[in-house]
């Protein structure tokens, strides 16, 4: 039985959590069958017994997991046999230090680009929720408010990705020759923005774009569902 | 016979290269004997046969290789059964990204607050070398000019630290439960600035002065012998 993955989806079926491409590029990486099942935002405290409020959430026959961290973890426990995401604890260890920058330095960037696109695109009777909860960090600011001058966003954006640059420069994944759980964290973030954003991020002679090329062309093109150009 | 490892020092002895601390680190992390050979600036090139301009350098046995990166490769090939500064490919390839982040966000805001003192600390036959060479890239501004105002700086490095805060706030170290590379690499730094800063960097009740203390306690209090409190 594959297993079931609970995703956040727009109007028109798009991916929209950061986290759950995560999750189906580490299904993809362990060689997992699986199948996803489309959720709205307000659909999720539902879910499951109405146990969690954020997606991903797998279910593996008897078994539920939520939180990307969590799920990926248990993938490597479960099927110790598959290819492992994480090759030591060390290389996890440097891992979560690279979701704490990518978190802090990137997708706090994107969200101040991307969140009137997200909420455009969310289900229509997702909307309030959406804006109540976002509009709620953003210090009495509207959505509308937020976005406002975000061009101007997009240089620190693009200085703060330079250390992704460097290593990339190095080798043609952030996990060196291959893929790895770091590959897939940031790769999510650009899908994410790439499902929805109305304005690109990334210059077209953007380094970057060739490292996106790979990442979004592996396990059979997974990343090309979405198949929104990302550069300008 | 020890590995020799010639080190960088101050007019009175102290530690001057973030390079050669990630170098001893991890010598003393594999458990090798080494001894160190203090140098000036103007004498690098000097050394070798003139092959290198910078430090670190080792010479073991009839082996000589320059460049930290290169030096750590040689250690894990020459001595596999020695605990590994490497786990895996894909650690060392995380270790390049966290490399590129704290030289990018890290190491050169610390440059911009300190490099006055640096030259001040450096052997007086060194001094003018020093100058002139840095000056090169401050885009026509003298140490004195650039380092003018650098108060304003630290709320900076102090933002730019937020990942490093973060995963340390998950385990003791950015290798997880045990020290890496990349904690050798941001104590390096910290430890060329306490060896010579005259403006503390860190507030006296910022977390990662727990970690500083931890990892100055490694192998002997390796990075007690600079003895300069970082925090205010």
């Amino acid at each position: 039985m594959p297993i079931r993955l609970y995703e956040l989806v727009t109007t028109d079926a798009r991916a929209l959590s950061p986290f759950v491409w995560r999750i189906k590029y580490a299904l993809a990486h362990k060689g997992l069958d699986f199948e996803t099942v489309p959720v709205g935002f307000t659909e999720i405290p539902k879910l499951c017994g109405s146990r969690y409020k954020t997606v991903p959430i797998i279910e593996d026959g008897e078994t539920t997991v939520c939180d990307s961290w969590a799920i990926a973890d248990y993938l490597d426990e479960a099927y110790p046999d598959r290819p492992k995401l994480f090759s030591s604890p060390q290389e996890r260890a440097m891992i979560r230090f690279f979701d704490s920058w990518f978190g802090l330095e990137i997708m706090n960037r994107m969200f101040s680009i991307n969140v009137l696109d997200i909420h455009n695109h969310a289900r229509e009777e997702d909307q309030p929720y959406f804006r109540k909860s976002r509009e709620a960090r953003l210090g009495g600011k509207t959505l509308e408010q937020f976005i406002n001058g975000r061009e101007a966003r997009l240089p620190e954006l693009n200085h703060a990705l330079r250390p992704m640059r460097a290593a990339l420069a190095a080798s043609p994944f952030l996990g060196g020759h291959k893929p790895n759980y770091a590959d897939y964290i940031a790769l999510g973030g650009f899908l994410w923005t790439s499902a929805i954003c109305t304005m690109p991020l990334l210059a077209s002679d953007d380094k970057l774009n060739d490292w996106l090329e790979r990442g979004f062309s592996l396990y059979d093109n997974l990343g090309k569902v979405a198949g929104y150009p990302l550069s300008a």
